[in-house]
């Protein structure tokens, strides 16, 4: 399934700094490292102890290129689980290029987007659901969005998916048991206790799959809309939203500059913002093609801020937005009466049937905390403390635990049916095996390079 | 003149990737890392040996944000000379920035640009020179650039200017027994003896000097121009010049897309290269500030590549260019034939006496070769090989050398005039003290600033 190559990449960020690293793993990675570098000692690399940071000279072709540091990681401790060595040498782009094509002409092979990490899943390192963790921290554009990748949140979730696995694998042991000597009495469990185990593990399950709601409006982000016709404040909500946390916002022009997309923390749900500017009345044929691509963004948002100004009767663009959210129930709708620096006309009322929540701000004079905690409100069902309890946090993880729980679903009413206890133990063993794909315990090659295919290039 | 606040920076490149580095230096390096980063064991960071990559978790207002390794340097053995700690945690933008700031909460002060290599260098770790050839090395767009920035080019370097300061220093001892104690015989010098040992050590000063047109070439860079009339070929020189090694070729939009400018190996000499497509006869005001701009640009070049279409007779635009280039003494004048591919109408003697060299080729279809050996011929007058000599790359090097050639011109000159020996003694100083620039054994804070100023922050 995997390579034994020996693979080499930079593992630090594209660009010009004053160090990169250069990683090398497999089994030949001392010997390559050897070649490419030579402590300032004049011993060979080797002679030092595991883990020690050697100064010395890199080189290219025999010839010094450059001097730095050299750390070698024998197999088993180390990220990969195989024979590693770092390289720190100084951060030029042609420079640090030339030290990764020296480790090639060693012998080394170009790592694969995320190869390193999945040589560690595979070599028992770090389970899939830190591996996941480690992808999302990268990522990570928002304090929420960091906590729920740091080790202590995997830890949480590992801690609470092996606690219900301990309680089903105990439970198909006694099962088995009694499968297998139905005549001897080996502390066989009553239907009852049977069915209170179920129970307990149906209960945990269910509370944790509840967390995905939170994990969702924070790891993987609500996708969001700003709407309303001209002048009702929309750019002043959006800078509202952007500005304050400007310094963890990215940018992103998409593929035509009509949509700009912004993910921003709003409280602590994390929006994939949107604006929708471009959304009017269209006449050039370019124009309407942006509408279009607009009006796609509104069709895929979990939340739509829907703009009106309140110092203003409502007009007939007002009304047609009206009528459209009224027809949205598969959204999170919240009306904005924007403008309450100035003297209101509109009211709450006149908004509220076509919205699940209406608030009233001046997006140009206001703060934005009573829009987060609305949004929180609607969106969190817990917030993330320190010591949080586990949290879902990624798709694959809420449908694995949807599928055990399901499954013992399935096994309860198979006892309450009074079918045979084999057919019981069938429904918990495929729970179990839902479970064992959260940390990877069992999981399919295509999961895996799923996974990892979506990290960069040097981790 | 140095703080000795304990500084920290994030010393790899700005942006996404597997890895990035923290780098804390100074006195309180090793306790603000022990606040920061809990080892897996349970040990204090302390507790294990010197350059150990200690693997643990990385703590932010005391709780796990990340994992990853932690190495102790303690001084004088680490890069500045100070106490430093670099601690390796997952390349995320905001991640990163949070271990940082971490940092500073624990006591550290965000490190200026350059000011780890500045303490380096403050503390005897590293010559001036070296540091300036680290500078390079990080900006390097070609193999010339970074051969000529490695370690061993700043030894080849640093060893002929320390043999030259120490023949001019064992003649100053000499010449100050001899002020000193003039009644003894300290073995003192004949004139002909100091003037032999003065001429030689003119001769490798002049000779160091020379090689600063080849360190320049290189280095530093020529600014080239490409100009010509419409349609004879300039943008295919361009791509020509660009193409082939467009892999170490970086664009700079400048502040107008008028012109555009490249870093391009020519053989080894590097190019400053500059598309003057602009130059027209401009109608617009617009246009017009392009063109002012595009021969301002002329102005400053060293060489020019003045292209003409050879399979069509000289035009009036041509003709003007041959005049305007008559003129021009000051640069390196390279007249190219093109469209050698095409039957030809015109001879080299037909723009001979404007240029300083001329070459026929075909931009299209032909190789860049020929134009690279020329250019190699009139810029460089050394090639750059393993274990080449000294070369002079960095104006300010070639201005000391300079500085101290003329400073042992004057001692030769008191002493063929029968100056008493303490008039040619203070010439000697003067150059040597000239020559202690280059390593920075003698050189002013200014200096020092300048140079550091330049460098990357975390470098």
């Amino acid at each position: 399934m995997f390579a034994t190559d020996t693979i080499a990449a930079i593992s630090t960020p594209p660009g010009k700094g004053g160090v990169a690293i250069i990683r090398i793993s497999g089994e030949a990675a001392f010997e390559i490292a050897e070649r490419c570098f030579a402590p300032r000692s004049g011993k060979p690399l080797s002679a030092y102890p595991a883990r020690h940071a050697v100064y010395g000279c890199i080189l290219s072709e025999n010839r010094p290129i450059d001097d730095g540091l050299a750390v070698r990681f024998p197999a088993p401790a180390s990220y990969t689980g195989e024979n590693m060595v770092e390289i720190c040498c100084h951060g030029g782009i042609l420079l640090t290029q030339k030290v990764l094509e020296e480790t090639f002409a060693q012998g080394a092979v170009q790592a694969a987007p995320g190869e390193f990490t999945r040589r560690a899943f595979v070599n028992g390192k770090l389970s899939l659901s830190r591996a996941e963790a480690v992808g999302r921290l990268l990522e990570a554009q928002t304090e929420a969005q960091m906590k729920l990748a740091a080790p202590d949140a995997t830890d949480a979730l590992e801690g609470e998916v092996g606690a219900i696995y301990g309680l089903l694998l105990s439970l198909l042991s006694s099962l088995f048991a009694d499968i297998d000597y139905p005549e001897e009495d080996l502390g066989e469990l009553s239907v009852e206790e049977i069915l209170s185990r179920l129970r307990e593990a149906q209960t945990r399950l269910d509370a944790l799959l509840a967390t995905y709601r939170t994990g969702h409006a924070i790891a993987e982000g609500i996708p969001c809309v700003i709407c309303g016709r001209p002048n009702v404040g929309k750019s002043s909500l959006y800078n509202l939203l952007c500005g304050e946390d400007r310094a963890i916002v990215t940018s992103e022009a998409g593929t035509t500059r009509d949509v700009l997309e912004k993910t921003v923390a709003c409280g602590q749900v994390t929006l994939l913002l949107c604006d929708t500017a471009g959304l009017r009345d269209a006449e050039s044929a370019a124009e309407k093609i942006g509408v279009e691509r607009s009006r796609a963004r509104i069709k895929e948002a979990e939340l739509i801020f829907a703009v009106f100004d309140a110092s203003a009767p409502l007009t007939e663009e007002d009304r047609a937005l009206l009528e459209e959210l009224a027809a949205r129930r598969d959204v999170c709708r919240v009306g904005i009466l924007n403008k309450t620096d100035l003297p209101a006309v509109l009211a709450p009322a006149d908004i509220a049937p076509a919205c699940d929540e209406v608030l009233s701000l001046s997006a140009l004079t206001g703060d934005k905390q009573p829009l987060c905690e609305l949004v929180e409100k609607l969106f969190l069902s817990e917030r993330i403390t320190p010591g949080h309890r586990a949290i879902l946090s990624g798709a694959r993880q809420a449908a694995a635990v949807r599928r055990a729980a399901e499954c013992v679903q399935s096994a309860q009413a198979a006892f309450a049916a009074g079918f045979a206890h084999d057919v019981a133990a069938s429904d918990i063993e495929r729970a179990l095996s839902a479970l064992g794909e959260i940390s990877g315990r069992e999981v399919s090659e295509q999961i895996v390079a799923d996974i990892f295919s979506h990290f960069c290039v040097g981790k």
